[in-house]
């Protein structure tokens, strides 16, 4: 997931200012671009190769910006994890500190009222915007609906307001993580959809995770198309997605060619489906990450790196599959590290921990 | 407590995929069961010798589950506490994390809304859960009951709520852990009383520890000839289950065989009991434990390790047996290399950070 957010961040924020216009930081890309086509395009080809496990060291080392001492905050990016409710507070904290984690300026997280006191307990690191309402949520909160029933004038009333309060930051983003620790309840699903449409008008990319492919999958015309979209599914989700949009059954003989046409029945979305092997597709090209890894499955890996957040000049066509290579290889590293240390205890907090190190050892920062 | 749920769990754990039905998880087991034993059978009747006291290590080696890379999240345990209320909320902290710490993939805490914030804020590892009603809190959360007066009708109203919550996670879990910080109130007593029901119903392994055994020793039923249920008293607790039971007194000269019949007259549960010397019966076996240990007693150890999740692939009659000797040994191996690092200052969290170095000590991850 990171790297596709590096790529996805990449193709809008390269050489963001807080705030500027979604088109200009896009105009500037591209010149950035072809500029930096000239330095990275040998290497580029290598990660690109034929071969379809690809080179995620390599694809790291391209995506990784040099930091630049020049650069003022939020530069290096500036992400906003949408998630967190009642039940659910972990997977947006490992989302969006891990972003802060691999490079990135400044990580926000969008989520219930509930939600918000215990991430920010979590770390004095992260901006938590307590705007989001669940079902229960609205009838507690408002004695007048209490008595008077829940009216649908009412429900609107409380979307309008979630969304005035993630609209006014919109802009400033590079990149959303739509769906960790989001929860099911539907009227939160109502407001996430709206809030889909509402990144899609900015063009600010987004992956989606967790109950956010829940929500997905049952309206997938919420992404349908937009070249800015990744989706992440795990074992699980990438089933239902499957039976959904293909209506068949997962076909482990042919993972690679029904990823490709998984994707591009979505219009062209970036699907990384999570597995032993990861695989990778936008509908074209398909590649594979299975380098490094650690046998752990402890809950929170698939949140760990979609905070991820880096910047690329790359002049690859295909930006968001490099970004999924870089984060798959890197995430598969810094799990394999946490497993030397910490063996079967090993935690998701470990492998945050150890994200860092990881990195640095593929591309040193200085 | 810990090994208890190790093989309790692995009664129909062994293969599970979330979601997937009891019955094909304890079909699957014992087709795992069968192939294991060609490979565990020698450890294990070492493990099982006829000497009193256990060979714990042995029986840990061969209850925990191999590390597989093609496994996915959940495969290696999901478990359930239930447990954590206004008063205490160490303690279901210290079960749900420890079972992470020793492996398991996913760990639930099911508490009262007053304590899920701070369980959670301990760590984004947990699913927290904020379900469990206390009976002076229904009034509260309920307008027309504040306002009506608290009715019967009310009362089954909010019951039949968190049961539901409960019930519609029961299927997934392959273990729970019903007692600790889960306090005295009677309404949620009532409720606990109805989740064990519902466990029982769906076949799901349970132990149960601190007041959950109030309860239990209250209403013996509610575990009488469950052979997946598992008690775990410490003096005081054993104390009670005696006089309630037996109707005698502890005879600390005779302590095996009172066990023994204790177990056999709830009509053949395992029972650990805790001590000095941890003695561990199902109504006919008798084994204890008494390697390592620390002369610390610091409040939590009796938790600590009930949130413990292995796999076994044991063909022993008695695996609830061989879970109680493995995580009775893990404890204390644990407890003792912490007091080894503080001394009078080891908390129960230090040997919380010392259950991984201890397991992979015993039985090397790879």
């Amino acid at each position: 997931m990171l790297v596709k957010h590096c790529v996805i961040s990449a193709l809008t924020r390269s050489t963001s200012h807080s705030p500027s216009s979604t088109v200009l930081r896009r105009q500037q890309f591209l010149v950035r671009t072809l500029c930096a086509s000239r330095t990275h395009l040998p290497k580029l080809i290598k990660a690109m190769s034929s071969t379809s496990e690809a080179d995620a060291e390599s694809v790291l080392r391209t995506v990784t910006p040099t930091l630049d001492p020049k650069r003022h905050k939020g530069q290096a990016g500036k992400i906003a994890v949408i998630g967190g409710c009642r039940e659910y507070t972990g997977a947006p904290y490992f989302a969006a500190i891990s972003a802060l984690r691999i490079g990135a300026d400044l990580s926000h997280v969008f989520c219930t009222k509930d939600a918000a006191p215990v991430i920010k307990s979590y770390s004095p690191e992260l901006i938590v915007h307590p705007v989001l309402e669940e079902s229960y949520n609205i009838s507690l909160h408002n004695l007048y609906v209490l008595l008077s029933g829940f009216s649908e004038e009412e429900k609107r009333k409380v979307q309008d307001k979630v969304i005035g309060e993630v609209d006014k930051w919109m802009e400033r983003f590079d990149c959303l993580v739509i769906g960790p620790g989001l929860g099911r309840d539907p009227f939160l699903l109502e407001c996430v959809s709206k809030i889909m449409l509402l990144a899609k008008k900015f063009n600010v990319p987004f992956v989606v995770d967790g109950d956010g492919l829940f929500l997905v999958t049952d309206s997938i015309d919420l992404v349908r198309s937009y070249p800015l979209a990744v989706l992440t599914p795990n074992v699980n989700e990438y089933k239902r997605l499957v039976q959904k949009v293909l209506n068949c059954e997962v076909d482990e003989g042919n993972a690679g060619d029904q990823l490709r046409s998984l994707a591009k029945q979505i219009g062209g979305v970036t699907i990384l489906r999570k597995g032993k092997t990861d695989l990778i597709s936008n509908g074209e090209i398909v590649k594979s990450v299975s380098v490094y890894g650690s046998p752990r499955r402890c809950g929170g890996q698939g949140d760990i790196l979609s905070g991820g957040v880096f910047e690329t000049f790359s002049p690859s066509e295909s930006p968001a599959i490099l970004g999924c290579i870089a984060a798959s290889g890197l995430l598969r590293k810094a799990a394999a590290l946490a497993f030397t240390k910490h063996k079967r205890s090993t935690l998701t907090s470990d492998i945050i921990e150890c994200l860092g190190e990881s990195l640095e050892d593929i591309c040193p920062a200085s």
